[in-house]
Order: C-alpha cells, then sequence, then structure tokens
C-alpha cells in the first residue's frame, strides 16, 4: 500500500481541467501498488485510477509503460487503459510529479488462486505475449543477471543474518545463472510481476491485468515462470503440480511453447525466484527498526527456488508433455 | 491513512451474502481515517464504505456511533448512512473484525477553506446540533478533562523533549481548567472532529459529514470552538478573524449561541486546543524510531493555545456581537 503524495483540490482541478472528464466528485487515495501514489477518482464522467509517480519509478520509462497499455487495450487485452488529455499528451504534472489517468478496471484479484484461475491466468499471460508481436518500444530489464548482481552486492555480508549459509548460497546460484541463462529463447514484452494481485477476476472470469511498471524486454518463457512461482505453489510454499499444468496448458492453447522453452522452464523458474528473493531481502534488510510496513519474508522465495534446483527435466513439473 | 486488515475475496462474498447489495464488483483498500481499516467497495448495486473497526475503537460504542449516523441521516444531516442487513442488524463480522457498511458519499475534502467554506461548515454543524435534539443515546467523552489529564500523565517528563518549559506549562493548563471549565452549558452530541478532511464539499457545496468515531455527549458549543481550532487558523498558525466571524455566523443563522455559550469560547477553545495538543503530544513522543508514518506536529496546537490564553473577552475574536 502506498500513499505518498497529497493532491489538493485545487490543483486536482487544474489538471483534470485539462482531460475531456469533467470535474471530480470523489478522489480516494487507495492502498494498491508499492511504487506510486494511486488515487480512484470519480468525474462526472466516469470512474478512473489516477498515478503520481513517484521517484523509483525513472520518469524515461513512463512512455514506454503508457504506450505499453495503450498497445495491449487496442488488440483486446484488458487492462488500464490511459486517457488522453486534449492535447493529446498521456503524461501530466500534478503534486508535482508526472501523473496520468487510466481507466478503471472493474474485477478483484483472488487472495487463494485456485487451478481454474491460474489456467486463466496462463491464458492472459500468452494473450498477452501474442499482442506484444508488433509492439516496438524496448527496455531492458533491469532485474535479470547483472541486476541481480547488485543486489547481491547490496545485502552481501548480511545474507547470513536472514539464514545461515545463504550468502554462499546465493553466490553459488549467481554462477549457475551467469553460466546456463538462456540465450537463444523468444523475447518480447514482458509484464514481469504477475502476481495474483495484478490480476482481477469478476464473477469467475479474469477481467483485466494491471501494473505493468515493471514490463521490460525480456525472454518470453521468463514470465511465464514468473507466474508458476506468483501461483502455482500452495501457503506452505509446497508445489501444486495441478495448478502448474493448468497454468501451462492454459498458456499454450493461446500461444505455443517450443521445445527448448519448455526446456528452459527449470532454469528460468530458479531465476525468477532469485530475483524476487534478492529484492525481498534488500528491502527485507533495509527495513527501519520500528518501521510499521512489514517486508515479504525473502525465505518464500528461496524455498521456491531450492525446489526448482532439484527439478532435472521439465517433465518432473508434472507437465504434459 | 490506514488499512490494517486484509479482507479475502471468499470471506467478503460471505459477509455480503448477508445484506442485499449483490455481489462485489470491486473492494479497494482506501487511506481514509487512522482508526480503522476503510474499502471503498462497488456492488452490483451501488457504490459503499466497508468499515472494519480496529482495536482503537471500542467494540461497545460501535452501536451509538452506527444509531447516530443513521438518526442524523434520517433528520436530513447528509453522513454516511449505515446499510442494514437482511436481519436487521447493522453489525456484521469481516475477517475477526466488527464490520458495517455505510452509503458512499460523494465529494471532497477542501484543503485550503476558504472563509466560504468556515460558514458552511458553521451551518452544518448547528444543523448537526438540532438534529441531535432527541437522540437519547449517551457517550461520555473520554477526550476531556479526566482524558486530558491521563494523556498528560503519559508524556509526563518527556514534554520538555518538545519544547523547554512545556510540561510545567501544561500542567499549569490543565489547573486552568480544572477551575474554570464550563459546567452548565447546553450539551447534546457533539462530532468532536469536525476537522477539514471529515467534511465533503461537491461543487462549492457542503456535500456531508463524516467519520463520527470520536462523537460523543459533551458542550455543543465545544463543538464550535473545536471547529474553530480546526478551520480558522492560516498556514502559519495565525487567527483568521474572517474565517471565525463567518463560521459564528452560520451557525448562529441555524442555531443560536446564548450568551454564556459565546462568552465560554475562549475557554472552550483552550481546551480543544489543549486536547488535540495532547494526542498528537503522545502520538510524537512514542512513534517508533524509523516509522514511515510522520506524526502530526503538537506545536501547532500549542501556538493555537498560546493565542487563546491571550483573550480577554470573546470580542476579541473579532465576531459580530
Amino acid at each position: 500500500m502506498a500513499v505518498y503524495t497529497e493532491v489538493n483540490d485545487e490543483d486536482l482541478a487544474r489538471f483534470l481541467s485539462q482531460y475531456d472528464v469533467g470535474s471530480a466528485v470523489s478522489c480516494k487515495g487507495i492502498a494498491e501498488g508499492v511504487e506510486n501514489t494511486n488515487y480512484l477518482l470519480r468525474t462526472q464522467k466516469g470512474v478512473f485510477i489516477l498515478t503520481l509517480y513517484e521517484k523509483r519509478v525513472k520518469r524515461d520509462d513512463l512512455p514506454f509503460f503508457v504506450e505499453l497499455m495503450e498497445h495491449l487495450s487496442a488488440r483486446g487485452v484488458t487492462c488500464p487503459t490511459p486517457i488522453r488529455r486534449r492535447d493529446g499528451a498521456v503524461l501530466g504534472e500534478l503534486a508535482g510529479r508526472p501523473a496520468a489517468m487510466v481507466s478503471f478496471l472493474e474485477g478483484m484479484w483472488i487472495r487463494k488462486p485456485t487451478v481454474e484461475h491460474c489456467a486463466a491466468v496462463g491464458r492472459a499471460l500468452a494473450a498477452m505475449h501474442n499482442a506484444v508481436a508488433d509492439f516496438a518500444p524496448q527496455r531492458p530489464n533491469a532485474l535479470s543477471l547483472a541486476g541481480w548482481r547488485q543486489l547481491y552486492e547490496q545485502a552481501q555480508g548480511r545474507a547470513d543474518s536472514v539464514l545461515a549459509g545463504l550468502d554462499v548460497a546465493i553466490a553459488e546460484e549467481l554462477a549457475f545463472h551467469a553460466g546456463h541463462w538462456p540465450q537463444d529463447l523468444p523475447v518480447g514484452t514482458i509484464h514481469a510481476d504477475l502476481f495474483p494481485d495484478n490480476v482481477f477476476f469478476l464473477n469467475g472470469r479474469l477481467s483485466g491485468l494491471i501494473d505493468f511498471y515493471f514490463a521490460c524486454t525480456d525472454i518470453l518463457a521468463y514470465d511465464v515462470a514468473i507466474c508458476l512461482n506468483a501461483w502455482c505453489f500452495e501457503q506452505d510454499h509446497a508445489w501444486n503440480a495441478n495448478k502448474g499444468r493448468a497454468m501451462i496448458a492454459g498458456y499454450r492453447a493461446v500461444r505455443p511453447l517450443a521445445p527448448e522453452e519448455m526446456a528452459a522452464l527449470p532454469v528460468l523458474a530458479r531465476g525468477s525466484a532469485l530475483r524476487f528473493m534478492l529484492t525481498r531481502l534488500v528491502d527485507w534488510l533495509n527495513v527501519p527498526p520500528g518501521a510499521l510496513v512489514k517486508p515479504k519474508d525473502p525465505l518464500e522465495y528461496w524455498k521456491k527456488l531450492r525446489f526448482h534446483q532439484r527439478i532435472a527435466a521439465v517433465a518432473e513439473y508434472g507437465f504434459e508433455p
């Protein structure tokens, strides 16, 4: 949750006057996303999410995110659609921050995903990957191998305070990936953060994807691996083969996965687990004492990583051949 | 801002099934109020605020608050209206907490109130005081003289760390009020926390009052004094006589203020300033190091208190006789 920036009524009225949405009827700061300030805004003409981009999001990256959402919306992938100002621009300025309005998506995220939810997410992810085939803008993934090493360096010498032996184990895992990370798999625009809280369902059907602020250009199957980690383990961190099978089958029903992509899943899933473990670890180690926000447990992802390390061949996940 | 309790979709569906509002279409945690968890909930039949009452609100007090909102709504004072369940109850249980749904009020709170806003708040406060004339339930004000002394004891010995000499000055102020607090003024149900963020405006008109969770039975003119402190000082804590005059005139246009009530305003305003200074002081002294929430400055209210101390007669505020 995060509302970092207060917006006063005068500034909001001035901001909205640049759009064709009427004036504000209500505006509530919402506890959504951790990088930006988000308001749920009702105007005379509709309901919108108003986002103020805080420091952690680079200003230069904003056009990439906005164009991606427009591209996906135009191709039928339900996601927030940026609202253009009267002058055609999408990005404005509010309370000293870059700001944009997007359409409001109905639906709620699922706290306890079922096999059916996993299948639906697989289909939606594949539909997104198909839809970006002609999306030209590129954005390197700052949280791939080089980024992992930087995160490790931020945690180095302190990782063992979380788990004995973790420091050396991470170094070994980084060395493994340096030698084994796939080089020739299909690449495209990936969501890179499609956790349950970024997928909305309404009446049992997937109603949209949100939060494209980690989207980047990377291996498409890596996005699948991120979702397997985020959706297909139980609360006790045990792998649920039924959910994994459903997700892969859902994905394949919409976009084929080549044998090389399938074969790479164990490495990609290890890499994905390492990436989330490292960002959580750095957050964990840097929480000020007494802070009110409890960071997420890095060891959840360490356990997932250990599971993937023991997978010798992709068939061991229980996927259909 | 506060979202303390996560609500999962299954629990929410079960909760909503007890009401006649249809199923949830979206549910966003909102940054509103500091005592409770609030969600902005859209169902098939409307928009609601869903409140989960956290520990700081006493369970036994909830019926008082709920009945007050129903009473005011029935008498035309625009405020959130509690939604009854099919079994007639207003309070349910969600995620292990007492929970209630109220109607959603359109409007936004004003960050920089003008003279006109102050007049409107005066009128609305008087209308509320008229409307509670036949509201029977009573709730003692836990934050009156005895409560102030308890707060002082929590801060004692540490107040001087905020301002040299504050400890003794508070003790003197408490002694003053023990001898001068009015005993015979009209009493009724007061809002007790009608700060700008609890008053909504829409298109320049006051559209409703919210957050009745400090409401209690106390001197009606004390509620006026709280509003004078909350609305009629500038950012630099200087008294704005035009705003004060407008608020008092607005109030008197709807409910007369007897000469004794007017004459008591300097003492009531001192008491009100002391009350908010003390709660802020205790919060200030008890913030864990490194906490992400910056507490409100207690000295803002100390400066207001000092201003009121120098008022010898109510005419010095600039009010019309």
